[in-house]
């Protein structure tokens, strides 16, 4: 960037009047892409200015990748000199964006001259003028209309004045615009569009190991293929498996982590690599490659999907290790650098040397791993520690990827620190695990979702919000119950476009920490194998269900940006809404976030976010339990008692404006 | 911008593992410099962070313009992966800084070694490793403490360890680090540095021909040397003349802005050349170049300056007219555009066309203007309707000067739309009128002066603040008679650094508007000739002079970034602080803006913000009235009766401090 103002004088054409700043959205001055999804818009404003008083024409230019041209539509002013308009984004794949912005000469004029006309004034001269610029148009555009309104303000009288007062005139002059007298913002800023899913997904993690029906005998990828009704009968589309792959022998970690494991113990998935294969070998004790593919089918009859996880590691026993020596750092001893937080150790584990020097072979080895992956059916990975490996390799995957399979999906595992984990965002990865987990106060959960919602974040930043997580079982679900689980589950599902559990340790409730004061499950299934009654009394599955079909029934559910938060006389209560940006479909929601105790009170609604009359009556439908009470006004009353079901998710139907009557009795 | 990230493989160098971002002050991604003055200081901040674990040492480059190399200084953590440092201005110019980050691999070992020997580790391959990096830094730097360092490491034992965890040694490692393995923010942002009184600066502004002391008699730039003592007994530092050339003659404006002027009718100073001259020439009336030189040097006795006004546009008869027809529109009928806001013409101001073909002998006349009147002693020029011309002039033409004469300060008259003002601030104008003549309840004094002072705005923008111009006598002072001059002569020089007026209109509470509903002045000097009773009874030039005083005494109303509301429970009353950087000098106002009743209440004052404890008692000392108080904690009484005095300006003395003990009897 050269900041040294000219003191020479250039050409003409290296100034214009016409200033173009403040371009909305972008990211870090154009260096990231926004993001969207399939059938978005994305709307963009800008600041557009000239000296003096003359009118100024704003355009946003748009082009799908691989286009040659722009497609220009007009911006309408929005006063103070701001500028908006928008565009539909199609297909998966990137597109840009721009803004141009002109003096419009002519409607300067055009305005001009009716105020002199008003006026009565003498109007010879700038008939004239007029004229003039309507003839210099038809000759460069070959419009014949233009010139024959230039004839007909030259010849003067009320026929001229009438001509030139012509809105419809000043819209063609606009149209017939020479390009080169308009300024370009010197940055084309792009979008990345995906699949709806990557906006709007359901997620469930289940470790094959744990699928079996039988206790005793450890669960196959066969099993997975019967669990998968049951995780559709539960409303996800998304069953995320941890890693498939052999697991190593060598510092294999026991039962509730231990390292001293008893023979015959199956070890961490994460602990990728053995005799048998590495990243893309399937470990034999789950199956073969062929039940990978009824897999994948099944999923795909069932309208799910299969998510892997990309944990870019090795154990001491993966093939890389002998072949790639390396790709791994030594130690000055010859041994490889095991993985460490000091003083933990994870012998366990090999990182990669992301910087080795031949670095090359080995990030080409690692986006082999994901294609031929996506050659076995998988269209989304969830990404194991990302924040573990350079930002410019994952900048570098994603795009690698993307640009032969766009709809491919990647979920970033990113608990790090906050800049850590936007970056990686900004980088590609389609969703991000976020800071849900620990927000729980609804002043926490409204002031951390007014920041990924209504701040510029949003156009690059996905949450995915997960209420536990093989590494995460919190203290609040830890102490809380069954009731801290259906809190968290409403809020996940409800507050987020996408969410994920881990199962069925969620749906059961499971809450036994490995010890007080550790956020680790006692006996977890990262190193052991469990088993679990699907059909166990007390289980979540029920209102899971009942709150997945809810999401999927309700398109306000399905996006992040029209959350809306809305007061409550009593902190254990939380009210929030989305809606459709027509206010078709609005979901009004209230928790009680105190899974030990009955609480009620007033909430306040904000009428004019949810497009409601102050006086009027409306319905709210619970579509939890189908209740529905009338309310009237801002003030209404809750009481919701933990030990039976922790919040509202209200539908509004309305009976006051007629475009939405039909709805009043569904 | 190349917004597609690479997908093929670059060499090792275009990645680095380390992210610089959200570089503050940064205005426009670095298109425009950020402004500061003589020995002040910049206070840059960043974001910086890695990968993984590894720390990260981040500092601040600065140089001065034409230096070659870099000066770095170290930039402190200040959480959550941010970092800032700073360094002072020098002499007037350009600076130019930006941010470099790099990994420190040995401070973090270092850390990782320190855990690992608390628990009692093996550390033999680990003290190799550090004496590796040792070594290699002594070969780069030739740095032999490095090298013994390494040999101590590797000595083993006790002594190993405790060189190891000499923190001395990083600090050394980090010095020799090698800056081909940082990463440097990509852009170089600049500072424009300025001379003090571009940010403080007490403005009085007089029309020549009403100096006379005599009635009858025009005044002239003899008299203005006369007057300069009495502009300077009232505590002014720049003396600034509207335009001082020969005035035309053709469609001369007469009283009143009459179309028909009688004869002898001096005419706008605005519509400026005559066949005696354009812009280059003093008006015949006026006086000579020589009586020109007397008052310059009259003003640099006093430790004033005198500011022209730069108004660049024609009267018909400007010699420019004749010499340079290009440089002006032609209507159809061949006669030159006048200026038009249409249905209202202009017949005497000719403008000039900026993008005629001859634009550049045009700019480069203009440019010659400016230097002819630097090379008369004139340093400071206040610019007339720089939003009628082109940005992109005034960014060459204010660059073109600065280059040699980087003392001249730039005033813009820009009352238009607030992006057009901002524009022209960030293009180079050292100073802006601003909306304060129109901000007259606490409530919109609040909002704007936070806007300006307390958000990036104030990295471009320097306010200069008017309660009156020639063009503006506000309704708020029409209808509140000298109270409401008072109260606005208060805010306007104790909310900014730089205040001024129009007089001797201001001080004698001139408050007659042309006609009901307009803020032009009844008998307004740009038509014609005034005479002023300077002694006139009832003058508030005491106050003025006072207030002044004060300004020059108390450096915490030098600068404008300290600014501070403080609450009041009257709306009437406002309440604010400003103060110097260590706290030293503090200035707290109080105003009752409303000049036609008493008022009282309760100030509550931000403590913290003082660096007041909560219940130690302080002195407030009015500096108006040299009244003295006691108060103590947050809560305190005042009562302000416009037809005395509408305002405290106290200066807060303390001695619960030892350090400020001093000042309490001052």
């Amino acid at each position: 960037m050269n900041t040294t103002p000219q003191t020479a004088l250039g050409p003409l054409e290296a100034w214009n009047r016409v200033v173009i700043e403040n371009v909305r959205p972008e990211i870090d001055g154009g260096r990231f892409p926004i993001k969207r999804t399939v059938a978005e818009s994305v709307l963009v404003e800008a600041d557009a200015f000239t000296d003096g008083h003359d009118l100024v024409r704003c355009e946003l230019l748009y082009r799908v990748e691989g286009e040659s041209g722009w497609t220009v539509a007009p911006m309408a002013s929005l006063g103070n000199d701001r500028y908006g308009g928008s565009f539909a984004v199609g297909r998966e794949g990137r597109c840009f964006y721009t803004v141009r912005a002109a003096l419009d000469r002519f409607a300067s004029w055009a305005r001009d001259f009716e105020k002199r006309a008003e006026a009565a004034q003498e109007l010879a001269a700038d008939l004239e003028i007029g004229a003039h610029m309507l003839e210099t148009a038809c000759r460069r555009s070959n419009d014949a209309a233009l010139g024959r309104a230039a004839a007909a303000l030259r010849a003067g009288g009320p026929g001229a004045t009438s001509a030139a007062l012509d809105p419809g005139l000043a819209v063609r002059m606009a149209e017939r615009a020479d390009p080169a007298e308009a300024v370009v913002y010197p940055r084309e800023l792009c979008v990345v569009v995906e699949r709806e899913r990557a906006r709007f997904s359901s997620w469930y993690e289940m470790f094959p190991r744990s699928a079996s029906p039988e206790p005793g005998r450890p669960g196959t990828l066969a099993d997975c293929v019967k669990a998968l009704d049951y995780v559709s009968s539960l409303g996800f589309d998304v069953l995320y498996l941890p890693p498939i792959h052999p697991i190593g022998l060598r510092f294999r970690k026991g039962r509730n982590n231990s390292t001293r494991p008893e023979p015959g113990e199956p070890g961490s998935p994460w602990a990728i690599g053995s005799e048998a294969g590495g990243h893309k070998a399937i470990a034999p004790e789950l199956g073969s490659f062929e039940d990978f593919r009824r897999l994948v089918a099944r999923a795909r009859q069932l309208d799910m999907e299969i998510a892997l996880d990309l944990a870019f590691q090795c154990s001491p026993d993966h093939p890389y290790v002998a072949e790639h020596p390396e790709w791994f750092r030594h130690r000055p001893d010859g041994t490889i650098q095991y993985a460490e937080n000091p003083p933990k150790k994870y012998q366990d584990i090999y990182p990669f040397d992301f910087e080795s020097p031949d670095w090359r072979s080995l990030w080409e080895e690692l986006a082999s791993i994901v294609e031929f992956w996506i050659g076995h059916g998988v269209k989304i990975f969830r990404v194991d520690n990302p924040h573990t490996k350079p930002f410019a390799f994952w900048e570098w995957l994603i795009a690698r990827i993307r640009k032969r399979h766009p709809d491919v999906i990647f979920l970033s595992e990113a608990f790090t620190r906050p800049k850590v984990m936007y970056r990686l965002a900004k980088l590609g990865f389609s969703q991000s695990y976020a800071y849900f987990a620990w927000r729980n106060s609804s002043w926490e959960l409204t002031e951390y979702f007014r920041e990924l919602t209504q701040t510029p974040i949003r156009e690059f930043f996905r949450p995915n919000l997960w209420p536990n997580t093989p590494d995460i079982l919190t203290e609040y679900l830890q102490a809380g119950g069954p009731a801290a689980f259906a809190v968290r589950l409403v809020l996940a599902a409800t507050l987020g476009a996408s969410w994920g559990i881990f199962g069925p340790a969620f749906e059961q409730a499971e809450n036994r920490p490995a010890r007080a004061g550790s956020e680790e499950y006692l006996e977890s299934e990262k190193y052991q194998v469990r088993h679990w009654d699907r059909d166990r009394a007390g289980s979540l599955a029920e209102i899971v269900a009942r709150v997945n079909r809810i999401r999927r029934e309700n398109r306000a559910l399905q996006s992040d940006w029209s959350l809306h938060f809305h007061s409550t006389d009593n902190p254990a209560l939380i009210c929030y809404s989305k809606a459709t940006e027509n206010l078709a479909n609005i979901i009004l929601t209230v928790v009680n976030v105190d899974p030990k105790f009955k609480h009620s009170g007033w909430v306040d609604l904000d009428l004019n976010a949810l497009g409601l009359d102050a006086e009027g009556p409306f319905q709210v439908h619970d579509l939890l339990t189908g209740a529905r009470y009338f309310w009237q006004g801002p003030r209404n009353y809750v009481e919701l008692d933990p030990r039976v079901l922790p919040a509202h998710v209200f539908r509004l139907r309305l009976r006051t404006r007629s475009e939405r009557d039909f709805d009043y009795y569904a």
